[in-house]
């Protein structure tokens, strides 16, 4: 167990009442914002007028930068820079999943940097200062509404990349679970797949964790498998919907994995995949999840999947350590594939062996090496991919 | 399901380094600082020395309250306003467990009241303003380093009473393990006691809480049920106390309890035994639980009690609800009396009827009832304690 510091200072307005207090909680930071969204189906559901109408009642003038893209991209946070700089606009509210957030942490940062904002990747510049950000979240996948990253795209580079800074963590994050009843049932199962893997990539980690810790994630996990395919089968459930959207901001805050730290595995490997190919995210980790589980389960790591087979998928605790964890891998694959019903290779969304050399080494980094669970080098990575195009 | 809103700012700096960070943490607050502690025992294991050390190098002006008793009593408040408003002293930093921690709270608000503390209770006027308060656990129990709350005696009402508002929570709090290797093994016991019954207060509600946090009120419930003995058994295992150090403060902060307020039952009804007969709380606790959990169980509520049964003490799925119902009761009062070996009844400590009625009333205060899991009247509360009179 490690020492660490904790502090997830973010306020959260959860329920159905949450979007009640967009106006009052802006205007306590700006009395301009810049209102960022993505593809405008929050014009279609009621979440845009909604939000208007609160910013309004208080006074806040608003600004407006939509079109952000899923796996969004260097060039948004460049047009959001511009009109923040030019307006000289104190706030950002993100409303959207993932994508519009991780962006506008980017535009946050960039707003009060005199570079271009790609350069807090390319150049690891620090994201702080930053101006306020708020975000009103629509879909329960990134957890980006709690926590200090986000992840963003060079097409040019066919680059997609990720950081973060306490500074870039929203202030103030709304969540109503009814405004994801549209979420559709394949982006449901994509965010089910991409809060699993985020708890995932915190519970094989190599230094070990509190127990409770363990505990805790396995609570989370047991919520996903519980709701995930309640939310899919029946959309207005309000139950499945909640849990979901609070388990997305508790398995990546920063709670859950603050007595061990280690590199991230499974989610570098994926970014690579949606970087050339643009698929969704939760759809690439579902895919490569089981297959590192395969190759890295061997008699030191079985302990880990032994705990998360008896405690989490119900397995006879009695059977042997190596059979539980091999029955454990299998209903990790049953759950993405068969509940929650997503493509089970890469075959099937056409991709082959193509990049697969390039990709590995980028997953890497310049570290050459992820020092996870089990480090891997560029060649394990490619028998991993390797592994995705088998039945 | 309610509505909540979430908002727990306080910095945690928690392993063998925390109480290095003190003297920076506390001078972004104030450069006077009132140290408060109760009855010394921080002088003997080292934590006085390191703490005045820090605050000394980042040139932090010290003044000093020691005394604050277990229960912490109404005069010592006065006294810690006293040097503070004498002093002009900007903020207090408490080293202690949940009493010193507590009583600070109540300091922390009337150094900005002009009326007598003992009203924050009597007249029920709101602790704030407050100036910043930080503080060193030196005990896992009550859970006062990360919440809003604190309790506070009058020995001449014999009122014990809580009251607290979120600008008394702290802002900072350092928490070593290391540091309650030196509390005893029945000062262990009473914690562990009073740490899974914050939890039982929250677990046994009228609305209903969110599976998610349920099942994570478990995790924290298996944490304290696994550790408190091993802590009890071995006080220099860093595991057992870093794990009920953090679930004393998952326990209470806010965070399990978003989602399903009640009043809380057993709390009440022990604060009126540790009024009257000075006795330690978890103790009083540890003494009523399972005679309420008794009380309280019917057809209706044994859907709860199985949950208990089933997902923390591994009790068999498949019997009827009622039997694993008792089962778990059985288990709860195990787990108090044999494994963290406390007195099982009134009787043993000296306690008899003479005060019944009176505590029972006061129980219930103005409300004349506690509207908690069941509502429960003066004169069921009565039945409670009788109750634990018999063996």
């Amino acid at each position: 167990m490690l020492d660490f510091t904790y502090s997830i200072p973010t306020k959260i307005h959860f329920g159905k009442d949450a979007l009640d207090f967009v106006g009052e909680e802006v205007k306590k930071y700006s009395s301009k914002v810049l209102l960022t969204y993505g593809g405008g189906s929050i014009k279609k559901n009621g979440v845009y007028d909604k939000v208007v109408k609160e910013l309004k009642e208080s006074g806040v003038e608003i600004f407006e930068l939509s079109g952000i893209e899923p796996n969004p991209r260097i060039d948004s946070v460049r047009k959001g820079v511009k009109i923040i700089k030019e307006n000289n606009i104190g706030a950002i509210l993100a409303v959207g999943g993932g994508s519009t957030i991780d962006a506008s942490k980017f535009m946050a940062a960039g707003a009060l940097a005199d570079f271009d904002p790609w350069e807090f990747i390319s150049k690891g510049k620090p994201m702080s200062p930053a101006i306020p950000l708020l975000s009103v979240l629509t879909m329960a996948a990134t957890g980006s509404e709690m926590d200090n990253g986000g992840v963003i795209t060079n097409p040019e580079t066919k680059e997609k990349l990720s950081s973060g800074h306490p500074d870039t963590k929203p202030k103030v994050s709304f969540l109503n679970p009814e405004i994801t009843y549209t979420v559709s049932k394949y982006q449901t199962a994509c965010g089910s797949s991409d809060i699993l893997s985020h708890i995932f990539e915190n519970y094989f980690n190599q230094y070990g964790s509190m127990y409770m810790l363990d505990r805790m994630m396995e609570s989370l996990m047991k919520t996903v498998i519980k709701y995930g395919p309640i939310a899919m089968k029946d959309p207005n459930n309000y139950e499945a919907r909640a849990n979901l959207m609070w388990a997305s901001s508790w398995a990546i805050n920063g709670f859950i994995s603050s007595s061990s730290k280690s590199q991230w595995t499974v989610h570098p490997i994926e970014h690579e995949l949606s970087a050339f190919y643009d698929i969704t995210h939760g759809l690439g980790l579902a895919i490569l999840t089981p297959r590192w589980m395969e190759y890295v389960l061997n008699e030191t790591t079985a302990h880990k999947f032994y705990d998360l087979g008896v405690n989490v998928f119900d397995i006879d605790k009695d059977l042997d350590q190596i059979e539980v964890a091999k029955k454990t891998i299998e209903k990790v694959k049953e759950f993405f594939f068969d509940t929650l019903g997503l493509d089970s290779n890469l075959k099937e969304i056409g991709i082959d062996d193509k990049y697969f050399d390039q990709m590995s080494k980028k997953a890497c980094g310049k570290k050459e090496k992820i020092d996870g669970f089990i480090e891997l080098s560029p060649a394990d990575v490619r028998k991993i991919y390797e592994m995705c195009l088998e039945d």
